[in-house]
């Protein structure tokens, strides 16, 4: 009989993940609780969703997809009371303050947090970034450094803050000091004197608000922006090329409008995801 | 407890497969039955190595690798005394004759098995590839489709055979028909006679010989030339896409000078060749 070779001897701390979605992006989510599977063996993880009215059936199918891998799941229904002096409306839904809020939703015991878009892909272990030093802050983040630091300075002058532009697609949250030190009525008040300056509500408001308060992370490992291997190539005078990527890069974020699971995608790490896709029906559906 | 995800209950015949090597391909093996593994869920494999003085912690590598994933390990140490009337130099190292002779040198209750280079990857299940109707015939293979017809032709008046010019990479075998057709004094006396216009020995041989015995395999699923996604896209009419090929493309070849774990290569399918090579090294080395 084969060994156990993916759930070899558990670490001893379950790393949690936090997801937001909607039912358009649950097979995303298949896609990468597949990918962390397959890249992070011997690690326990545990899976909150936070959601508002998210239909059954998806719900059913995530429990599955945790079952299979081992995971504790737990889906929180957030009740639309509790953002009742939120300013929301279809370009502010109330979805965009669960991640800045999560350490007001989410169970007391949980200490920390690590958030996920569902357009990310994890290809090596994630235990590094759960275990980074919080250094007393609220937030870890990386910046995405485009092509020219132009788009980082408009944004600066845009939010007023003298910090990097940070990516909210991956987000380490300090949640004991999150309970303390985020406020919902602060969060909410700016957004409601701010709200024609804001592009992207939640990683503008976490920008403006917290941006003093983020560790910055290295996002050529922890949020790779999978449209931008020139650039990542030509900021690290050739170091980072394919080999190095594949070999220390553990989170691949595809963000922007170009999807690998749309038709067109252009892109280098198109064929990867791909395959992911691949592996994740096939071991679901097994 | 998490379901025995990558062993569900498995298929009554397990799948034997053949491949022989030099100790320089070692790690590429590892690599293959990586894929091989995550890629067929339920799949009992067995897998046959001829070959001549593999140092023996090579042999433990592989060893190592095939008790991991579940699979039976015949290491086959074929000796130089079988090809004492065979030609050979070091063009024709007598490596070239082990695909040939397999039915002669492999245990005689085998009655076919599946042959794979060691620089291909598996991507999708192997099952169909192995249900294949032999058809009375010797082996099956894929001819590679180039850019136009022009290397087919030229082969063809070579090797002064009718039939497709098919890539020995990936070869299913009929042994117990082989057992009963395949003569070596004749393949011996064929290169003997035919030494100056084999070259690539092995893969000549066998279309020369035995082109007209060959069950005709399709290339772009079964023996997928890594080089050439344009190739196929055109010849498909746009079918064969990315998307396509990552569903349906069970064994992608990365034949030629290029090699994705070399520096410097460019095409495609690199980054998931790359992204095996580190879950290789991570299951393995767990």
């Amino acid at each position: 009989m084969p060994e156990k070779l993916l759930e070899p001897n558990r670490a001893p701390e379950p790393i949690s993940l936090l997801v937001t979605l909607d039912k358009h992006y649950v097979p995303q989510l298949l896609v990468l609780l597949t990918s962390i599977y397959l890249n992070n063996p011997g690690e326990e993880f545990q899976l909150y969703l936070m959601h508002n009215n998210l239909p059954k059936a998806c719900r059913q199918r995530i429990a599955v997809c945790c079952r299979k891998f081992g995971y504790s799941f737990y889906p929180i229904a957030v009740p639309d009371e509790l953002f009742q002096q939120a300013p929301t409306n279809s370009r502010y839904p109330k979805e965009m303050y669960y991640r800045l809020l999560a350490a007001q939703l989410l169970p007391e015991q949980l200490e920390r947090i690590l958030y996920l878009d569902p357009d990310t892909l994890v290809i090596n272990p994630l235990r590094p970034l759960w275990q980074t030093d919080m250094q007393g802050e609220l937030f870890a983040a990386a910046a995405h450094v485009g092509k020219t630091d132009l788009t980082k300075n408009v944004n600066k002058i845009r939010l007023k803050t003298p910090t990097d532009y940070y990516n909210s697609g991956v987000l380490l949250l300090n949640l004991s000091l999150g309970r303390q030190e985020i406020v919902p009525a602060e969060v909410f008040r700016f957004v409601e004197e701010h709200e024609k300056t804001l592009l992207l509500p939640d990683q503008d408001v976490l920008n403006a608000m917290y941006g003093r308060r983020i560790v910055p992370l290295e996002d050529v490992i922890w949020n790779y922006d999978a449209r931008n291997y020139g650039t990542y190539m030509l900021r690290s005078e050739g170091l980072c090329d394919i080999n190095w990527v594949l070999k220390h890069t553990a989170i691949l974020h595809f963000c922007g409008k170009a999807k690998p699971w749309k038709p067109h995608y252009i892109y280098r790490f198109g064929a990867l995801y791909l395959h992911y896709m691949q592996l994740a029906e096939r071991m679901l559906n097994a």
